[in-house]
This record gives structure tokens, sequence and C-alpha cells, in this order.
């Protein structure tokens, strides 16, 4: 008998009440979830951050804001509730102290999930994070990303040759081959630099590189239809780092950089994903104690609600395919 | 004898001294306010909050930031204090306690005020206190409005059946004859939402729904263009529920939805008023507790000066006519 | 088979990870719950609140903050979830615009979970909701209570009659036969008074006041002492109000007053009821809005920590008997 | 015909609702208060500070907190505005730019005052507004001080030579003839100092300085034993500076040093005020943008009530005589 | 031999490490100074505030926010720390108790600095050091000026007859002869006035005024078009308040104007003015009581790199001139 | 020639101007400080925290607050500074990503300065900091200490068998035998517990172990008779965690227990170190993030004031010796 999927309603039960879940949906374990189509995952660790920390805490935060997500999409006026099953699989396994086994603990959750046949949609937790969801969804062969971040996270290594950080995931996982760079767009690129060896590195392995600079002067459309073209039916995955957001809408991250999206232009860019073959997503780097008032982690619950409708229609395509 | 109306200059006195009236306004009260043309009023309620409580704080932060406020307007160079007569008429009486007597009591103070011939402009409360305030400037003939807000508060009712909450004023208003839907606009709709009954009553009715991607693609000068053509010179009621604007320039209200207005773009449409036939105006949802820096207040107190200038100069008018 | 009551442990878990329950318990539904000894349970209302509003967020405030409780008590050095099942029962339904409505809601849970044979231990909400649990815990007999609080709590009314208010609730669960006025003790007493009507109500009933002043100087053993003499070996009820501690310690509050205890003397306080036979305890009136830092929920889960200890005796105790 | 000086009851009109003013109280114009006995005032000038600025900001922020007061003192069991005539007489005039235009207004407003025979209770501002206030208090004779402070305010100057610094109104308040050392005494000194200067001007010229360390040997009865012996009948001022009260209870100050009084002590050394010729009183450097919560200012507001009940008292006895 | 002026890259010491100096630069003391060519220096004063105190605190909050800034700007390319010896100077003398004091120090201090060959990028501090700034750099002939403010800084007096506020630096400047009207844009004014004496000054002196409104119709480009070719080639000042940015992205400000540009806009802007022949740079009105997060000081450095960058090409110009 | 090791007065520079420094003292590099009796010495590393990171950051947030720090002691009459030469050496390497490579870095700059004859005052950095701190003062032969904390910091390991992390440093300073757990007292034990092997561990190894409840009892000058008689003239460590504070006091730590130490008692307590022979002290888990005002910061700053006064005592009796 099919389970019910539907996330508590605030006509009925007020938004403040019950315990915190991802968008109010039911809490459901990984072995038990096997009907699920889409598992929301929270990935509560920052072992690879190199300066102000805190993403350990994102997920938390992000279920207790992400009560304020109703049941249809405005635009789209469907329900992703309705279009597939959702459900919070709760979080992954996390070690603060250790970045090799914090790295090998999420890498066997995903792997688990991924084999289930669930799609997730994490929120982290730190960059990093993104290496072992992409060894788990990229496992059989190298995916396609849309990345939306203030960096590229492409560099080799930090404080004299630690190759585990977030400023690294990408770089390791083009290494890994379980990304394809060719596949591979980040979009908001800004800031000062070291060194610019992260793009070289890019460049040389054909990542398409896109500055803040570049996406305003193309416009969201403009830029979503470059993205769109770049990976066309290929399986791709979505990360969405909070910093590309402005830090005005969004300051509670550890690497805020100024001059960043608003939330209505990262809107239009997730909307622009709408028809691809999305196997996968994160929303990462919401850092709860630069921000207690819970602004950053609600644009972070919004990013993953638009993420959400648009995975669900993959979802169903593939289903019906 | 005339009274003097004019604020306390920051020239003389600096804005942090002094008892914190509306705009350093005289504190008139409603008895001995038959000279007023335009009264300023607090209506600390909250009642029909369903979900983050704290609009009730909200005149008397509202009151301490608008000290800011200054004489003229800047791209008008008139004084509004200059155009009308203008005070602080204090606060309505509240009930925290229970949501009818609490609207009584509101209802009461507004059909003495405009049966003074006094204009209000008002600083919510909740925007449910709208309902009260639409039921005194209604009370003879429905009025149109125009409504600055992320949610339709069109709803039938809350919670299995209850009909007074910050959802459902306008639905009430509509009900009741004070509010003509067919005058009616609503600008900056957004955020998912439970179901579409709002909006399909609104569209039954005839009140024009604009979501913010529609109001974006317009431009700020198309959607006022199309808002006054509909009210025309009908009496117009005014209501702006600070959540249009984005959380990052008003974080501190209930319910807040990412992707809303800049504050420039609201004194864009705000200024699109200017030649209407403005009866009234308020500014609703301000919540003090979920924003301490007071900057959610002073976007709203800013927001009530650009009003307060559109409804001097459509005071003056209706005085000279 | 025995279900495993046993909290989530922070040295293999971090206490950052996870959805948020009360103390990292399972959270089983009132339906399924009837192995469960003491059952915590959030009251997400605050109808009754006649100045600042907030505690109907406090159940999940009180939920994360309580990850920091640990499984043994390090003075008793016994732990609570060993002694009885201990189990998080989500959180009663609620009403936010209408006081009657949810003091319904919340008096049905309670006679349902008292029903079963659990005993209630439960985070408000604002004061009033005392009222329905008492109705529960008191609809066969009245029983004694242990109050801490800085107010009185035995108003008669307020805004020219309004009954039910947090000011209200003990004088309505006198006259409502569900409270012993002559077992009932108030400690921490303080603050300035409207008049003295509340405290000449609890003389009359027989009602034990004690201001902070008295407690200072008896000492908090001493208090205790007598607290424990008045209420003997009857059904005793302990309600915590968080402003019975200092807002230096507790500033996530409606109605601070300054001259409080400290967390270290209400630690004492606690400690002194063990032995006791306590049919039910809450902690109520924490306001997330007013402490976005989380502590007073810190500090409310610390005490329901205490709490807990005591009656996970007082029911074993029954249990043998 | 006598006016009516009572405060609006929070029984009737929430505390949130309204204008604030100082305890609720009715605003006068000092021209118009020839019937107020002690008028409460605000000083909103801190330009005397040496390192962190804000105390210009005090008076709003505790007329908004005092809205918490009450009518009556729950220990003494009366009502000062039964007593006597209490109003709010709004704030002096100030000039944030210049020191020595500061002083001269201030002092002019309180010579007004004074004169008319009100006793002044101020809430500041830094600790320099209590010199222009002694100008006037003492002019006919110098009076005597119960002072509570962490530092002296004895220093001759600062910054290579200036003589009007919130380091030094006591010094010049002793030089000018207003103050009597001989009946001072200082409360609550401690914290690391550049030299003892300060203390060394003191005890030569006869001050009673007393540590924070002593004070607490001594215990709160035995501190105000020994300043009560001290100032005898004699007219007294006293000043209280917020930063007497540890930063746990009060944060928002310039000054701030660990280790000082909580809120429960000050009330008790206030207490030990009781009988004594109270001619003036100041609630100090109570700097809002240092704590938004405003906590501080609650603190302040409940240390003005303190004062007032006993100054209410000396009034009273010094209209009978 | 040469010294090293290369920042601490956080690719070896990561960011919070490390006492805090701009831009993790070398801290050197101007007396041994002669080989810097670009001194970055804080002004701690803000004795000039008529409102809201604070930026005496800025250089300390924005040296600890610099360090988020790397060595390369990513859309030059280049690192002004390779192009020119860039070095911390310290923090100029300060007198937060006497305006005419306080000017004095900075104007000393900065006509040693300008006498030793180095260009000034200055840290307020309120407005009005830019005139001791200007006093300095303006010494020999009046420099033009590319003005970024919501406010024109052009009034005479306050409080009756003060001349030295942070609204009149700009007055003072032209009336010494130091600032060439003529040579002189005002980008961003906005927000109501208590009359329009500033913009009169200015326009009779011919200064280029623009409100806000009309620079987002002209947009950045044309902006900048404008006040490059207003300047030419000749020696010019840019003086950057902080609240020309709008208080979503900059809310650490005195006089915070709704309405203003976002951080992108003024980074688009200050781009435009490379090429220009830039004599000396601040960035004022950081205010960290009114931001405790940073993040308003963040912008103020990210915005104190862009002038860098393109401050340092035209010392290099000059030098191979 | 003697160099000058006096920090800045604020009687001539006010505290908020100048690049911070501990306690405003100069800046000296380790490799030039052999003329330094005692460092102040950062360690912005928290690699070993379980739950709430942060203590990266206290350095820096530290030495902003030390800008509080004066001269004399006001209980002693002495300066510190005039006693020995003390000064600022800066912070540690750090490495936020390996744990191992941390503590090595940690170490080696530990066993330099040791080396030098300078005796360690560090800022923490979470509390396995101690353990490399340890490594250097311990290495000749094991050192006693006196331990304030909430915790013992004695457990084996976390997250099945990481050995290193903050509550396990003095477990691993014993088995390495550079710690004395016979000459070890631990003062302010309190909190809940998962388990109390972490007690076992040291009640075997002959640790004394005093809980908070203990002290109270015995009161400060009791607790610290005791500590004395422990250690006697042997060389001893002073570990001072913040969590001994209560959080009321101390909010910005990662693991806050209530009813903790005030800052008071907590300065009698340092104060009876007076005549002991202290080798290095540290204070450590001030965590900035969870405490923007800096309060936290501040007292821990006054902690290591006291610190440093008794400290320089000790160094000045043995250059004496």
């Amino acid at each position: 008998m099919a389970r019910d999927f539907q996330p508590v309603s605030g006509m009925e039960t007020p938004r403040f009440a019950g315990i915190a879940t991802f968008m109010r949906l039911p809490h459901i374990r990984p072995e038990e979830a096997d009907d699920v189509d889409i598992g929301i995952i929270g990935v509560p660790w920052d072992g690879g951050t190199t300066n102000r920390p805190g993403p350990r805490h994102g997920p938390r935060q992000i279920r207790d804001m992400s009560a304020m997500t109703r049941h249809k999409h405005h635009v789209y006026r469907f329900s992703p509730f309705e279009t597939c099953n959702v459900a919070d699989l709760g979080d992954t396994p996390s070690n603060p102290v250790d970045v090799d086994d914090g790295l090998r603990r999420i890498e066997t959750f995903y792997k688990d999930i991924v084999g289930r046949g669930i799609v997730p949609l994490s929120a982290g937790g730190d960059h990093l994070v993104s290496l072992p969801i992409l060894r788990a969804v990229g496992e059989k062969a190298p995916v396609g990303m849309i990345h939306f971040d203030a960096h590229t996270d492409l560099y080799d290594g930090y404080f004299e040759g630690f190759k585990f950080t977030h400023g690294t995931p990408f770089r390791r996982a083009i290494e890994e081959g379980v990304l394809d760079p060719k596949k591979t767009i980040q979009i908001g690129l800004r800031g000062s630099a070291y060194d610019f060896t992260d793009r070289e590195y890019g460049e040389k392995m054909g990542v398409r590189l896109m500055d803040m600079e570049e996406a305003v002067e193309l416009g969201m459309d403009g830029v979503m239809q470059e993205a769109r073209a770049l990976v066309g039916d290929d399986p791709t995955y979505v990360s969405f780092d909070i910093d590309c957001i402005d830090p005005a809408f969004a300051p509670g991250t550890g690497t805020p950089e100024v001059g960043g999206f608003t939330t209505r232009e990262a809107q239009a860019l997730l909307r622009g994903l709408r028809g691809l073959n999305i196997v996968g997503a994160d929303v990462v780097e919401v850092s709860p104690p630069f921000d207690p008032s819970g602004y950053t982690a609600l644009a972070g619950a919004t990013m993953m609600f638009e993420l959400l409708c648009v995975m669900s229609e993959a979802v169903a395509r593939r289903k019906d395919a």
C-alpha cells in the first residue's frame, strides 16, 4: 500500500509547530526508503573549510526554515510532492575531526542511496561534501555539472599540499573521473584571487568558467541558454553554493563575496534548469553561526524547492521513458 | 489660531533626541484633531498572524526609525508638511488575546477618524488590520485598492474554518462590500502555495493579480501605468505589506518570501501613485522582534513618507475641488 | 518486544547532526506510545500573551538546543533514560488565531496522553498552556503545584474582562477545581505590579506566595524544604516559567524581570524536588524571537533534564508501589 | 484643577501600544510643569565619551523599555505615582559636535527645572552629563553623592589636557564646589587602571572609595549602612552608572568591566537609599548600539523605578516638613 | 635592499590567523615608510557625527574583514601589490572629545604622509575626516573629486552655527580652496531633506550633483563616462561614503538611506575610475556598532581593494611619466 | 639597549585606535623575542572541536577586546608590564583541515618559544591546543596543572576511535608523560554526561576532580587553598576553559553548560594562584561566531590579564632565585 508523502500543511498545522523535517515531509530512514523517488538529505559536515566554519550546522537550520515552504510552485503551478515521492532521509554520518573519515562516511551513505535508485537533493555542509556525492552519482560514468558559485573550487591544495578542502572538490572529482569537465559550467565567479591556477586548470580541462560580470551581461536567460546547450540531455548534477548569492541576501556563509546574484536572479537561473536530465543536486555552504536570523537558510530552502520542482519533472520523465 | 504641524528639524534637535513620534510630528489626540488633514496612526495588533508574530510592536519601532525622515522629498522638491496638516494621532486600542474584540476596537477608532474628515496613514500591525480600516474608509461606498504584497491575503480561512487571519482580510472586505474587487490590483505576488483557492477567488471577483515575475517583466513604470489605469480617479486605498520587499531589505516580517522588490523598486512603484485619488494607506507587517536593527522599520517609515507625499497632494486637490 | 528509548549519543553522532527531537530521543506518535512512561511534548502556542509574543516558537528551539543534553546527570549519577521509557511525543495541535479553540485542542491532546498513563513533561508555549494541561492531570482530583515564576499568574482578567491570558491560568485552574491552592507554592515573585489583586486572591485561597527576596533570604535549600513540606506525598505538578530566571541568563522571554534566579540557583531548586510525587511538569515562556542565540532554550532544556531526572524516579517509585 | 499623573496601565492598554514615554507617564513640557514634583528627563548626549559611543541614544531606548514598569513596588507595596506628581519632561537640548556647547545647553535646562522646584531623575547620556546636573542641584550649596560605578570618573584629563570627558566629571564638580567630596562615596570600583591619580585625588579630597571586592565582602546591607551614615540627612545626589552592573546583566555600555554587581545586588543597594534626603538622581551610560535587545535599558529603567520610589518618599517628607 | 610588501596568503596562513592589518599587508610606521607608494591609513574618528555614532571603530573592523581580500583582481587580472609598494601605515591620532583638536591631529598626519610622496588610501571615520585629508592632498592646488554618497555634505552648519560636522566637509574644503568645485561630481544623492541649501550652494559653485534616480537612468557606465569627462587628467580625489550603498548591503552606517546602490553597481562605478589621475581616496562612515556582523566592513574593504587597483595604476603611470 | 614593552595608553591614544595586539603591546616576532619574559600567543585553531566550531577566530577577537585592558591591576596595585617584558608574539601556524598537521605546527612553535626561555600565555583555539603546549612546557618533566573547566577533557576518543579532540587532550598529555595527574586539579565540572569513563580514568590516575557544586560549597577561597596545596612550589600550568564561566557571562563558546562560575568568582579563583610557580597558561574555547558582541572575548582578555599578573610575579621570583 502506498505511503503518504505529502508535507504537513500550514493551513492545518501552523508552520511553527511540529518536529522540523525538510519541507515538513515525512522522515524515512534510508533502509526503508525504496519507494522514495527523491530523497532530501542533510550533510552536517564542514571538514574542508579553510576559513570561517559552520556549515556543519546547515541541515538543521535549513530544516527549520524550510517549514516556510508550501506545496505548489507559483509559476509552474504544480506540486513536486504530487509528481514524485519525496521524503526527508535524515542526515549522513559525520566526523568533524577527520577529513578522510568524514569523506568516507558520506560516500558510503550516498552509494547506498543511489544504489536504491533514489535521486539525492542535499543540504550541506561545506562544498567538499559535493565530492563524495559525485563519487556516488558519477560512479558509473562521469556526470556533467551546472555549478553556481563565487569560486571555482578547482584549486589543487592548501597549506602546503592538503588536497581535500572546500576549495578543491571539483579538481578531485575531475581527476577521479566522476565529473566530466567538458560538460561543466561554473556561473557567478568573482572576488579577488591568490592566483589563477584554479582557472587555468579548469580552462585546460574544458570547464566553462563564467564570471559574474559576464553573467550579468548575458542576462539570466542567456546564461541558462548556454548552460542548457552545454549539458544537453546528459545526466547532469547541479551544485549550488549559497555564496553565489550576494551576502546581503545570504550572509550566513564562510567565504562571502560582495557583488553576487540577488535571490530573484538565482530563482531565474534555477528555473532555467527546467527540462534537463538532473541526477542530483545540492545547496551548500549555509553557515548558521554567521546568520542566526535564518534568512540564509530560508534562501537555501527556497532554492532547494526550486531544484526539487525541476528534479521532480526529470524523475517523472525518466520514469515515463 | 492655526497650530504648528511642522516636524522637529534635525538641524536643530539631533535626530536621536526627543520622544519618538511618527516623523517627529506633534502628537495630537483624535478628539482634538479636527484641523488635521492626514493622521498618522499606529495599529499595534497582530491578532491575525498565523506564523511568526511581532507586528504588534511595529508602530513603536517605526516611530523610532521615522526620526530619520526629513521634511522635503528630494525628487518632488516639496514638503508634505507644508501641503497639509499632518499629525501623529497615536495608536488605536488593542486586544492581543481576542481577535473579534481587537477588530472591533480598531474599527471604532477608524470610524471616528474618518468621520472627522481625517485621511488615515497607518502603520501596522499585521495585515488583518486593513480590514477594520477598510470598513471605515469604504463604509459609504466600496473603494478601489492598489495592494503591494507577496501574498494575496484572499484565502477563505485557516485551521478548519477560522475566517479572520492576516491571510484573509481582503476576501472579507470584498464580501462585506467595502472593497471593490474590480478596482483592485495586487502587485508582487510570489512564493509557493498550499493551493490556489485564493487566486481563484480573486480572479473570479475581478481582482487583477500580478506576480512578481510579471511585475519585473513590465518594469516598475509599466506596472504603475496599469494600476493607475485600473483605479482611475476613483477613491483608492493603498495597502503596502512590507513583505512585498525582499527580505534582504526588510527582514523584520513574519512571512518573508525571497525574490522580492528592492526598496529602490518599491520607491519607484509608490511614486507611480502620484495623481491618484488616495483616501487612505497603510504599511503593515513590520515585525520588530525579527529585526532588532530597525532597518525594516526604516524601510517602512520611508515608504510611509513616499505615501504621505502623494496623499498630501491628493488631499490638497480634493480641498481645491 | 521492547523498543529502544535511548537518545542518540554525541560520542557517535555529533550533536549538530540529525533531525532535532527533544534530547535526541526517538519521536513516537501518541497513538503508538503506550509503552512510554514519560512523554516530552511541545506546546507551540502563545495565544494568551499580553505583551511580547513568541513562545509559540519555543518547542522547536528547545528541541534544537536540547541536543546538548547527554544521558546521565552528573550529580545523581544515573540516566533517566535507563530508569524509564522516555520519548518525544511531538507537538500538540495549535491555533494561533483563537484562544478558545487553542485551549480546547491542547486539552484534548493531554487528556488522551494522561489517559494512556503517560506522565507529561511539556515545553511551552506561554503560561496559559498550563491550564489545559492541569485540566488533564487534575481531572480526577486537584493536584498540588510547585510553581517557579516572577509572576503569580493569578489575575482575574485583562483588557476589560478577558479571562484567558498568560496572567490568569492558575486562577482559572483553582476556580475549575483542578489545582489545589492549599498545596500550591509560588517561588521567585518579583517586579512592579499594577495592583495586588492577584496576590490577594492567592492569599485568600491559601496559596503560599514567596517573593524573590524571601527566597534569597531562605536560601535555595530552605525554599525547597518548605515546598516539600507543603506538598508532601500528594500528586504534584511542577510549573517552571523561564522568567523566574534572571534575564541575563534567559533573555528570550516575554515578560522579563531583572533580579531573578541564576541558573545555578534554579538547578538547586529543581534538585530539591527529589523524592516528590510528581505527576507532570512544564517549562514555559521560552520565546525564541527574543533570543536567537538559543541560550534561553538551552537553559530551558537543561531545566527539563533536571525535571526529567526527578520525574523518572517518581515514575519508577509509583511503578514499584 | 489637578492634572492626572498616572501612568497608562498595561491591564487596559497593552504595554507595546502607545507613544513611548518614561514609565508611560504623561509628557509635560518644562514650562508647563510647575505642579510636577519629580521630573524624569532624558539627556541624549555622549560628548564626553572616550571609547565606545552610544549613550546619546539612551533616553529613547529607556523610554521604550520602561513600558515594562508597572505602578507599585512589590516590596514597598506603594506606588510612587500616588505619592508624588511624576511626569516625563522630555529631553534636554543636545549638541553632539561640541562639548562646551553641549554642557552649556544641559546646564541651562537643569537650572530651569531645579528653579521650578522639580526634583530631577535623569536618564543619560554618558557620565559627563552628571556635571551640568550637579551644577544645577549643587548651585546653592555642594551636595553629597552616593555613586555606583566601576570607575571613579575622577581623572584630571585625557588626550593631553582635555578636561571634560566622562572620566572627569566629579573632579570638575568638586573643583567647582558643587559636590562635597567628604559626603561622597563611590561603590563598585574595579578594573585595571592606567594609573591611580584618580584615586589619589579622591582620597586627598576625602571621597570614600569602595572597590567591588570590598563591597562584596561587606555585603549589600553593610555597604549601604556605611553610605547612609556618610551622607546622613544632608541633600544627596545619587548617580548610577549602569556599568557598576556586570556586563552579563547590562552589556549595552561603553566601558564594561567584568566582575560587577548583579541586578539583584543593585536593587538591594538602591533599596538601602530609603530614608535619605535625595535631591536628584541619574542612570547613565546605557548605550543602545551595544545592546539592541534593550535589556540594558530594561535594567536601567528598573533602577530608575527603584530610585523613583525612594525619591518620592524623600519629596513627600520634605513637603511635610 | 627592497622590502617585501606582499600580503600574507590565505593558501599558507589561514585568513583567520594573524594580527589584523589592512589586506594582511605589513604594518610600517610612517617615519619608516619612504619606499611606500600607497599607504593605507585608518582614521578612527567620528567627531563630526550628528546622529548615530560609531565610525571611530571603522578602521579596526575593516582591517579584520579585509583579511578576506586576496592578491589579484579577478577582472583586471593583476595584483596592485605587484604594481606598487603598498603598506598599512596604522591609524592617525584621534581625539574623540574635541572636534578642532581631532581635525588638527589628522591634518598633521596627512601633511607628513603626502610630504613623503605617499598616496593615501584611507578608511574612516566619519565623513568629516575627508576635510583634513583634502587639506593635505589639495594643499598646493585644489583637487577634483569623484564623490559617491547619499548626501552632498555641503551644508553650512548644524545646531545653530556649528561648522564642522560630517554634513559640511566639502563646503569647508571649497571655501578653503583645497577642493575644486568645478571638477567635483557627487553621485547617488537621495533621501528626504530639511532644505536644499546644500544643493543650492553646490550648484552655485559648479558642483555636478547627480541624484540616485538619474544615476540609475544613465546606468553605471554612463555615470562614470560623465565623471571621467569632468575630471579629465587632473589630480582627482575619490571619496566613497559607504551610505551610497543601500543599507541592505551596508547596514553599518550612521545615516542610512534606502534605495541605494547595490555592491555590484558600486564595483561597476569604481571600475569606471580606471585611467584617472587619482591622488588619494577614502572609504568612510563604516560604523561597526550598527553592524557587528562585519559585512559593511567587508563591503568597505572590497571597495578599498577596487580603489587600490585603479590607484596603483595611476601611481605607476605617474612614476613612468 | 632595552626595548620598550609598555602598552599603548588609552589616556593618549583612544582604545578604539590602532592595530589590535594583545593588550595593546608591541608585536614582536618570535625570532626577535629573546628579551621577552612572557609571550602572549594566539593559537587560531579548532581542529579538535566535536560540536560547535569557531575558536579558530578567538585570538583576533580577544586581541580586539583586550584593548580594554589598562596597565595596573586594581587590587594588586602593580603593573605586570613593569615587572616583566611582555609582548604579543603573534599567532602560531594553523591548519584547519588536518588535525595531525595542526598539532605538529603548534607544537613546533611552542618548543621554539619555550626553548628561548619565554613563558607562554596563550589564547586559543579549542582545548586541544593545550596538548601541544604541554608537550613543550612539560617536555623535560611533567608539569602540574590547575584546570578550570566545565568538562574533564579526559575522554579516550570520539566517533569510533578518534583520539585527538577537544574532549581528550589531558588524557593524551598524561599518557605522553607531559602532565602529572597527581598534581592536577579540575575545577568547575558540571553538565550531563554520556558516561563517566573520563572521570574514572582521572580518578584512577590521581587527578583531583571538583564538581561545580563542590566548588560552590567550598567557596572560591577554599577551592584555591586546596589547589595551592596540591601543586605546591612545583612547576604548574594553568588552563582556563572559558566554559567554566556561566554562558550568561561568556556565551561565545562551543559547549556551554548552564550553572557556571560568574566572572567575579573566576577572578577570585585566579587571584588564588598568586605565589605559585606558574610556567605557562592558556585561555581557550572563546568562539567569536557565537558571540559577535565580543563580551566573551572581553571576559577571556580579563582573565588573561589576571593570569599575566600572577605569572609576572612568578617570572620575577624565578629570575631573582
